[in-house]
């Protein structure tokens, strides 16, 4: 099972980059895990800010495959309890595609083109959290979820 | 306005403690904020889970003040969007009392005694993240909520 995680924006919290280190070496054991990072739209200072969504949104939907499955974590999306998301990724292994891509997006969100692309939407919080901690946030679910398919002795119900 | 963080466990992770880090200098700008840490049980490996908790509400409950609005972050509590966070938070500045004591469970939640002392819970999210991601999550949130009640350039709704 490929999964890969598509963000825009490099990250440039240090803190952050190694807390994704140490879950990416984790994940390395249940699936072939990557990150590809969209660089940021340049020149931004006078761009509205739907411009740049939408510029960000051509770069997003050139990186997605005809086959993946595409995951917007979104706040829009579908609230899961941790095991009812290892559920649906179960599923998704069993029934779905050669790959899951789930994408994160920048500050002001997705482009309409985005939404319209996207398979499914899964919201981690209703709360508005960084961009860059969301990957952090996200990469210890995706472990937590596999632990949980594999009953492994880590989340605790 | 006085806030703590009152935790179970030292935290272990470099990076978890990088991030807090930048979180408490930017927050010294809004309020008095402190972490408070409880030390985790020692010989818990033969002890009932449900001991381990009572154990740790003891502690908890030790250390809440009397005039202290006592908020648990827990699943079970209220999920906020961030500006309905923000507008809780300004009602409690204006109307509560001199503290607000935020708590984080250890990894089996609280025990009966805390939840009986508490007077909010709020939840951050469905999922389930370990306790050590949920201290820098909230330690964000906290600065965010602070800048939309300022008025500032941070958050984007």
């Amino acid at each position: 099972m490929k999964i890969s995680l598509l963000l825009i924006g490099k990250n440039n919290e240090k803190y952050i980059s190694d807390g994704m280190d140490i879950y990416s070496n984790r994940l390395a054991r249940y699936c072939g895990f990557e990150v590809i990072t969209v660089p940021d739209i340049k020149n931004t200072r006078n761009m509205p800010i739907e411009e740049q969504k939408y510029r960000e949104g051509q770069k997003i939907v050139e990186l997605i495959g005809k086959e993946d499955c595409c995951v917007l974590l979104d706040e829009r999306g579908v609230q899961y309890r941790t095991v009812e998301f290892a559920e649906w990724m179960r599923k998704q292994m069993v029934f779905s595609s050669k790959r899951i891509l789930f994408v994160v997006g920048g500050p002001y969100g997705f482009s309409e083109e985005v939404y319209q692309r996207a398979d499914f939407k899964i919201s981690l919080s209703k709360l508005t959290f960084p961009h860059q901690l969301v990957r952090l946030l996200f990469m210890e679910q995706l472990y937590r979820i596999f632990t949980v398919i594999k009953g492994e002795p880590y989340h605790h119900e």
